[in-house]
């Protein structure tokens, strides 16, 4: 039976409605200095910690036999191969600088791979989607553009920091001083302005599945590719690139692969 | 005579609209792939100089015994002391990779110092306003925090490409170091973020007179402190330092002046 799309398209909006919904009161409130890793009840851990649980109650009341993977609070399977995969709230270090590059991530895995992808940026009011249907801002209609060499293209990454095996900061350096030009900062947001046609290419490492799920649907659905370095699904993290020309993109996995 | 800063401000803010209605209609189009070093027509170029002209129509109008400093078109001398300095998209990067960290960036100089500056982000409506009355983000008046120590700073710069003299990329690398967490690619809106108690420091370099002149009266009104990295006025551009508080700012600079 094909999956209701349209049906679990309006659901994952509802979703990312409740997740703001949760996260946007503790953005740019003062006491943002402590970093999660430091631990505490700061505010990036409250708007995490909330979201998720707002989209989690979500879940079980409307689909309770699917499963859920969440950042904050794990994995719960579920009796349908179907699984919601959750980041409340990517791009934790733009969150509590203030600036508005973080997003509230939701990915729907058919058991298999991520078939529709939410990004939502609530303080911009802006929520990318992607599916097989294809991959909207708002109303807008989004395609990746042609950009078949990487001297002709934007590069982003969220930090030169990224990398800590040096023999993928290596190939990342490379690839940066061969490239136009280098932006960084950019976490999930990034990843939508290639789907946008303003980016060309997004290179990363040290992802988790749910950094990266709901991203992958709007790429390909604007006209991109985004896998692993080595080629395979990018679904369970690591090391990714995407391009949105899959000429670049199979270039960018030639000179990439040798560096895993 | 002192100066009327009340209708000066709104004055900025009616400069700041006008640049808005130039510049929005050029963001996040598609063809902005070639960035302005390389010459020709693109849309970060049209906005440049749409919103610069913009804002000199309208000085012309209302002050023309007043002077113009731009980034596109130039200086303008005029009969009075007073001087507007304007940076039609400080972030062009930012710009042309469809991120909503430009932003117009307007002062207004006594002859002496910049005494009055707006930043104004129109993708996000947010508009940044100092002079001595005070610093604020529409109602909300702005405040920096305090950060004594390095240790416990969020540091942000545009890139660390930035640095291009081997002595300040060296302090700049040691400085980030030091610091709980740095993140790059904030543009006018880092500083802003500083203003508002979300970031503690700002270094960089190479800036031009039009980067940063804004930005002084909003830092300043928030209780931070902006210099030059040997401690003299910021206003003329090059390596510059910004800390919420003002005694972080006082043990930069002495890590800061070796290095010029």
């Amino acid at each position: 039976m094909p999956l209701p799309l349209a049906e679990l398209r309006a659901f994952a909006e509802t979703l990312a409605q409740a997740a703001a919904n949760a996260a946007l009161p503790h953005f740019r409130t003062r006491h943002a200095v402590e970093n999660k890793l430091e631990g505490g009840f700061d505010p990036v851990t409250l708007a995490d910690k909330g979201a998720e649980q707002a989209m989690r109650a979500l879940i079980h009341a409307r689909y309770p036999e699917h499963g859920i993977l969440g950042e904050e609070y794990g994995e719960e399977p579920g009796s349908s191969p179907l699984t919601w995969v959750l980041d409340p709230i990517d791009g934790t270090r733009a969150f509590i600088t203030g600036l508005p590059l973080w997003g509230t991530l939701i990915a729907l895995n058919d058991g298999t791979r991520p078939v529709l992808g939410v990004m939502s940026q609530p303080f911009t009011g802006e929520r990318f989607v992607g599916s097989a249907e294809g991959a909207w801002l708002g109303e807008q209609r989004l395609h990746t553009r042609r950009c078949a060499s990487l001297a002709d293209a934007v590069l982003m990454s969220t930090s030169p920091q990224l990398f800590d095996i040096p023999s993928r900061k290596a190939v990342f350096d490379t690839l940066s001083g061969q490239a136009r030009m280098t932006r960084y900062g950019g976490d999930c947001y990034a990843y939508c302005m290639l789907a946008m046609g303003l980016v060309d290419v997004v290179i990363e490492d040290n992802l988790k599945p749910y950094d990266v799920q709901a991203l992958i649907p709007i790429i390909e659905a604007a006209g991109g590719c985004m896998t692993a370095w080595d080629g395979g699904t990018a679904q369970h993290g690591g090391a990714v690139v995407a391009a949105g020309d899959p000429v670049l993109h199979a270039w960018l996995l030639e000179q990439l692969r040798p560096a895993l």
